[in-house]
């Protein structure tokens, strides 16, 4: 917010900020255009700029190749008019491994290649909760085991979230209620904090755009202010490198929005989206049909783990379940099941080679529960993520794929078995006879790894503790 | 075995033998046709006699009505052809409820109106062991939880049987291999007394008639074959009143079997079974069609408990989960789930207002698994099981229907909530407001049963110990 251009300098992937003074007077969220095109040896990329409020408007690019690049912008405001400047793109900082796309089919990597294993929890509402509470969830973050968070751009209103929010996205009408022809940028300005702080520990930001918990008003706007709604959010944020975009939140459940609003939401995003940021939509009971091209992942509700392999296959496109229920105590069936049984679900997802995600609801005496409002963990399911994570993060960068019922990995150089409830006594293993394989009974409760003296190939068997939520890790020896 | 006619007196849903001594040259299996007609006051029923080697012949019956009976025997063998006697039906003794059959749609009850809630289990080759191993398997059964006991006719063969049966069912061919046209008498009467043996325990024998675990040939027959082997059991079995058919195990392993001989199996048995029997067919992936007219009830091999519901719509049938896998710690899925899983899976049919069978395959020294073979329990399921029999037992007498995904019960009277692997602490009830009922929390798990103080109706909160696997039981007060 430096009221002009970055630094000539700016790393790749990086946030490069354009600002301009312009029209202060009508209405500028309606009145102005303002793009700007950036220009890298023969390649244009055109992003929208936006009005940030006090006669002040920037324009946000984040440049994916190093060297030169110029720009110039592009108004029907004549003092934001053919605006022109330059800078260099130059190597990225060691963290910044630029955006995630979807990478192998049915996984992601980082546009430098380094994979990406989404690792995900959800804070719906922690940028509505004030200071506060928002940098104790940021600071629980920064030693929790999640790279992804669900969050919306809305403000919450549900069962454990009746607070009202700090701030609302659009300006207060005279008549009372909202304008929603007029956005609240100091609101904006908050939730694109909270997303670079998101950047700054490696968690992916995925901001769910619309949502059914509502007593303001934000889930039945008219379509003109959705669509003007989408363009400002993404705007100001597609040049976050973190951002994934979520159209929704349970979008089956918003009655006032038909499937061709959740599409036209879609090409909107799409098509106003410089960097084609991943791009999904979370249901309640019906999917959406994720094969529509638009979509880049399946975003899944769905409690039933074993049928992770089925979604998959379906849509052929990665499979992330973002709500498989949470950790808790609450009355709510989304929200009380024990650590262990979100773990197996963990589980069971990854050697279907999808992916889960976290959230937590235990009962707290101030209604802040981590799946709404962050703050701190209650549950005995992050460290066994985090756990879980170093496995993913051990194993095959391409991913893992299903191979059986019991086993994901890669046929003949890594196979994760995973007996979940089932506790055989001894396993018969039949690996490729040509090579040697080591193997290692992991407790995926009580984290704990130990090899298996020897080494393996063909078919053999392998006594085993005979308990429930036992794993095998088999990497080919030396 | 007494070589002449039963008493003169026999108990209601007792057996009845008729002995007679006719041609013993030829092959009296295919040669001689015997049955009787059965007359009580103006209702005749006819049951087919049987050959018992070494020129016996029997005809058995199982009066349904109190009073005086007379018989006369028809047979295209003169010896045995227009004998006539006569006996008196009386009351049966106090442990004798009569056969099961279908009741109130989705349930069962004994003849004489007693309620019959099946709680199975599993030994399929039980009565292939030798008399020591049998005779402690029916002292486990003395003092298990089970009044229904899964069984083979034909002996099996796959993992963990390998042993011989000290008996087969076919005499041996001269050319080597099976005569399929002359029964081993001695094969079935023991199979008889171990019939009649878990009669005197109170327990439900489930025949299978037909599997797929076979190197001698049973499971491959002949057309003639199998339908002579289906008249012939029936003869010997049908009076026995704790006899329940199961046309096959795993019916659709049987390759050499097509649907139409499935169909015929049904037709032949209902037509030979004077008491009309129930008549099951038990699946491995495809279900039968158990809409068929034949079918009582569903005997369904699934491990979703949660689906339980679906099948009982879907049929209109009680539904009999007899394997939903077993507790233990085989290497096959079928057999290594925890005894807490199972007991999850029990509650979760029962909610459902459906029914579910046990199994047990601990691996064993000598091979000596439950499921199998009998013997002795070791699991940590059958406790559990004894405990949720009681709580049946104690339940509305016209059985569970399913109520919501969280409840089975008779709306209004009675309610058994159970809450599997969801740990809710705090739980809103919504009961009819014009009654007032008393709470109990279960735990299925620690077989612990404790009131919630006071009385409840309408719609109210109560706080829950907030773990796993609890259930809550309402019942109107006073």
């Amino acid at each position: 917010m430096n009221g002009q251009t970055s630094s000539d300098r700016i790393e790749r992937w990086g946030l490069y900020e354009v600002w301009l003074t312009g029209a202060e007077d009508g209405n500028p969220f309606l009145d102005v255009r303002l793009s700007a095109q950036f220009k890298h040896k023969h390649r244009v990329v055109e992003a929208e700029g936006f009005y940030d409020g006090d006669g002040r408007y920037c324009i946000r690019f984040s440049p994916d190749a190093l060297g030169a690049w110029s720009y110039v912008t592009r108004s029907d405001c004549s003092a934001l008019d053919g605006k022109t400047g330059a800078f260099t793109c130059v190597e990225p900082s060691p963290a910044n491994h630029g955006p995630v796309a979807v990478c192998n089919t049915y996984h992601f990597a980082y546009a430098d290649g380094t994979p990406h294993f989404p690792v995900g929890s959800t804070c719906y509402a922690w940028t509505h909760q004030g200071d506060d509470l928002e940098k104790q969830t940021l600071a629980t973050l920064g030693h929790a085991p999640f790279n992804k968070l669900r969050m919306c751009v809305f403000p919450k209103h549900y069962v454990y979230n009746r607070n009202e929010p700090p701030c609302h996205p659009f300006a207060r009408a005279k008549a009372g209620g909202w304008d929603f022809s007029r956005f609240n940028p100091r609101f904006f300005q908050h939730l694109e904090q909270r997303v670079g702080d998101l950047c700054q520990l490696g968690i992916e930001a995925d901001i769910i755009l619309f949502h059914p918990y509502d007593r303001w008003g934000y889930s039945t706007m008219p379509a003109e202010a959705d669509d003007r709604y989408l363009r400002y959010v993404v705007a100001r944020l597609a040049a976050y490198r973190n951002v994934w975009w979520s159209m929704a939140n349970e979008y089956d459940l918003m009655a006032s929005k038909s499937m061709s609003d959740w599409d036209r939401f879609f090409r909107i995003v799409r098509e106003s989206d410089p960097y084609q940021h991943l791009c999904s939509i979370h249901n309640c009971r019906r999917f959406y049909d994720h094969r529509k091209p638009w979509v880049s992942h399946c975003s899944v509700q769905r409690s039933d783990l074993s049928r992770a392999r089925e979604w998959r296959e379906e849509y052929g496109k990665p499979v992330v379940v973002d709500e498989c229920q949470y950790e808790g105590d609450i009355e709510q069936g989304f929200g009380n099941i024990p650590g262990w049984e979100l773990v197996h679900r963990f589980w069971l997802g990854t050697i279907a080679g999808c992916y889960v995600g976290h959230g937590e609801t235990y009962r707290h005496p101030e209604d802040i529960l981590w799946w709404a409002k962050g703050g701190v963990l209650h549950g005995e399911s992050p460290s066994r993520i985090a756990f879980l994570r170093r496995i993913l993060e051990e194993g095959p960068p391409e991913g893992i794929e299903p191979i059986s019922r019991w086993a994901g990995g890669r046929e003949g150089e890594y196979y994760l078995f995973y007996f979940g409830v089932h506790q055989p006594s001894i396993w018969t293993f039949d690996l490729p006879p040509s090579a040697r394989y080591r193997l290692e009974v992991i407790d995926t409760w009580a984290m704990t790894i130990a090899p298996v003296e020897g080494t393996f190939g063909g078919r053999f068997q392998v006594a085993l503790p005979g308990k429930p939520y036992l794993a095998v890790r088999i990497r080919k020896a030396g």
